[in-house]
């Protein structure tokens, strides 16, 4: 297998540079096959670095860079105003090819956008897509896009995604055939908007998805489709309105399990004891969102992720790069180009 | 109090008219207020009736309907093929006034095809919209709208939804000036598309509605808006997304907690323990849900219910009569139609 050099951004997240560190300690314990360049102010990331004694490290060289993106800043104004920050020269190194992936928890909208500019979409393309991983009933996992990078899409748009995402989990969950559908208001043909109708028209005619017609939000997690396909409003509030009520059931459900202490020495005994059947679900196991479409590998962690879940990000952009997802889906995407002509 | 005429379509709903019986025998025991006009097939419903000592009942009128508009039927095909339905003539006699509001769990696209064609929307409305009630996080409701009514909506249409979402929340809540705000890919006046924007900008320009921005998904059980707008399409998806993962997490749950005979003994005597805190987020006490924007108070109760969950419905109809809803809105939106010129 090639060597894999990752470019990090390590100022972005709400939680500071020192869990992207951390994460990256943890990463190469385990793995000598990465080598990471890690974009960051020098004054703020030497420290961390030699604090996990990585700073003279093989596999671990420090890029500095001047500025940073700011979580709230808005994306319109990073894209102009902040060329050196973390974020863009970490993308300038994938760019230039000096990097074959690169993972960032900063800003979102900047992140797209940056990218979007920095790296542009692959040939035949249209737009890029964020993708994420979610659990569902049957032990795997789902493939939702877009989630936020496209406030709008048209039909050809939708269809796109829909290759690229079935490119994707081959690749990644090694499915031969995943099975793609579109995310509507209802199963049957003539539900939805016309966007969605002639969508499913063009992903049924084409030989190169495994269509399985619409489903509905109540799928989302039943393992019913491998790639599930929206515009990124429709799939950034289905997701977030799920992150809504998991923060709301966990709340009331510890606020009835600590109001007693014989409920919360229960409870610690069963998280010990279950803790297997529940991992699959954790949120840490699915950070690493990918923006998917552009000429190289992008990866947008968490804001909120801790350094256990940085990790997964960084495991994503590896197997993607290994993978080399951004050729396969240019591949696939000129196959169904000259199946239109 | 005026007393209240309840049409309710009887043969409605995945578990037969006997959950509704039932309910209304329920309802019946505890209140005197309202009179019950019992629309189904009178060899299925009679009996039922008098299983609960109700074919005699001074509050209970059995109508005779032919036809049954099926669960799965298309609803173009029932509105044009079954004029003589439970549902239609439920919806009948609330529109020749013989009943204040109506309840069914019949066939959702039918049903508000039905009640379209046979109500009209009020005066200046532009269409009705599926309404329902979500617990929040504070330990109150947020409505929201619209929930599949519509497929697509104009900026006005979504205004509109803004207006008859805050006289609800008035009337059904005591709420003085309820929080608006309109779901959104973000928060900042730039994030989404034209639609949601112009709405925006028509929601905080009016002075009947107390406009509070955009919200995102996670905010749909925070309890930081009293009333949240979305087109039919994005309300779908969310709330049924957010069903898929309510059912992922209960089954993961169960199959943990049964796995152990202990497990099982602590769960019975912790949901006996916790039943108070459990119970307002249980999904029976916000079965009803409303077609608002017509000439009649409609309640769709879901298709899933039980008996405790259709008598929630009964309960939204009642108060929704009682408050005169439909007229409180055409008032409402009568000022505001008045305020743009």
């Amino acid at each position: 297998m090639p060597e894999i050099t990752l470019a990090i951004d390590a100022m972005g997240g709400d939680n500071g540079p020192s869990i992207v560190i951390e994460a990256l300690a943890e990463y190469i314990s385990s793995s000598k096959s990465c080598q990471f360049l890690v974009v960051g102010q020098q004054d703020i990331i030497l420290p961390l670095l030699k604090q996990f004694q990585l700073s003279e490290h093989p596999q671990v060289k420090l890029i500095h860079a001047d500025q940073v993106v700011e979580m709230n800043e808005k994306p319109g104004q990073a894209l102009r105003s902040k060329p050196d920050s973390s974020m863009s020269v970490a993308l300038q190194l994938l760019a230039k090819g000096e990097a074959d992936a690169m993972v960032s928890g900063g800003n979102t909208g900047a992140l797209m956008a940056k990218a979007y500019f920095q790296l542009k979409t692959l040939p035949g393309v249209l737009r890029p897509a964020l993708m994420a991983a979610l659990p569902n009933a049957r032990g795997g996992r789902s493939y939702l896009l877009d989630l936020g990078a496209n406030a709008s899409c048209d039909s050809e748009t939708l269809f796109q995604f829909g290759v690229m995402g079935s490119v994707a989990a081959q690749v990644i969950e090694s499915s031969a055939s995943p099975k793609v559908s579109l995310l509507n208001m209802g199963e049957e043909d003539i539900k939805g908007n016309d966007v969605v109708k002639n969508a499913a028209q063009r992903l049924s005619a084409s030989e190169h998805v495994n269509y399985r017609g619409f489903i509905e939000g109540n799928h989302l997690f039943s393992g019913k489709a491998d790639v599930i396909v929206c515009d990124g409003f429709v799939g950034n509030i289905a997701l977030k309105s799920c992150e809504g009520l998991a923060t709301l059931i966990v709340e009331q459900m510890k606020s009835a399990l600590m109001s007693h202490w014989m409920y919360r020495w229960f409870f610690r005994f069963l998280q010990k004891r279950t803790q297997k059947s529940w991992e699959p679900l954790k949120p840490d196991h699915y950070n690493g969102a990918s923006l998917i479409g552009l000429r190289g590998v992008v990866i947008k962690s968490h804001g909120s992720a801790n350094s256990k879940a940085f990790g997964s990000a960084i495991k994503q952009a590896v197997t993607e790069a290994h993978a080399q997802l951004p050729e396969r889906i240019k591949d696939r995407v000129e196959s169904v180009l000259l199946e239109q002509h």
